[in-house]
């Protein structure tokens, strides 16, 4: 089996990324709310002040094939406030592409998150889950996770558009 | 009636604020779960690179009357990254003390987020209500947000603890 590596995104890599999500937003059937371009990724994350990180997960080329390696899932997160805990991490994004599935890719993903979450003295890491993606939430839940809208009755409420203009007035 | 002010946190309102996360949090039944003191809400908000924003509302004194402007309300939030939308605000606390509720203290705070969202390039907002805090939930449909757990199934995950460090192997 080819190995597989998670590391941190490069600017070089928002192409990747960009298509990446697009096939997320697919699959979760929501594809129409994509609006993000390769040059806002470049320009939000790898900058002085990023907005977001990346994690990317690259098959390495088995030695001797003509192929470079290439991206098969990501996980973009940034750091988010608790005001119980303080700094933490939102895993805004976890994907791995259908036929690199059921290898523990996603799984390393998730391991990575905890491991950049321990090392920046954050003491949880949310996110959040489409509640018809079984296998998504079985794989969340086995690593550990709790759902919060089950356990705690927690919903997730979003304002945008016109609504948001309407309530500032303009 | 007295007039209410919603304005950007100082450092000194800190002590305030943490009055205000405690009351919320037992209001929230999930009292045991604040960690945070003063110091860390001074230090993380007030820095070079804050990690959080803060609203205060403040009723403030009738003319003559010997006592101060006092916070019964606070909006805590940050900025998100969407990789559909691009940045985002986050509000991750909005609070009225109990016996201030009723006055549409609640809605202009959440008023001036929809303002600070706008003036910052967001093109939306995102909040988490619990399912019994239905006063909570009508009033945010009310201004025009969408329930997207009930809408479009999101449930909220969340890692901590012994599942992290166990995670990241450490």
């Amino acid at each position: 089996m080819a190995s597989v590596l998670i590391r941190e995104a490069k600017e070089g890599d928002c192409g990747n990324i960009l298509r990446l999500i697009r096939e997320l937003a697919e699959y979760e059937k929501l594809s129409d709310q994509v609006k993000i371009s390769e040059e806002a990724l470049r320009a939000d994350g790898f900058g002085e002040n990023p907005f977001y990180h990346c994690l990317v997960a690259e098959i390495l080329p088995v030695p001797g094939e003509p192929q470079g390696p290439c991206a098969v899932g990501y996980g973009l997160y940034y750091f988010i406030y608790s005001t119980w805990k303080g700094r933490n991490i939102y895993l805004e994004d976890i994907y791995v592409k259908p036929e690199y599935r059921g290898q523990g890719i996603g799984s390393k993903i998730i391991k990575k998150v905890a491991e950049v979450a321990l090392d920046k003295g954050c003491s949880q890491f949310r996110l959040a889950v489409l509640d018809w993606n079984k296998g998504a939430m079985d794989l969340y839940k086995a690593l550990g996770a709790q759902d919060l809208t089950e356990a705690e009755g927690w919903h997730c409420f979003r304002f945008e558009g016109e609504a948001m203009r309407e309530l500032a007035g303009k």
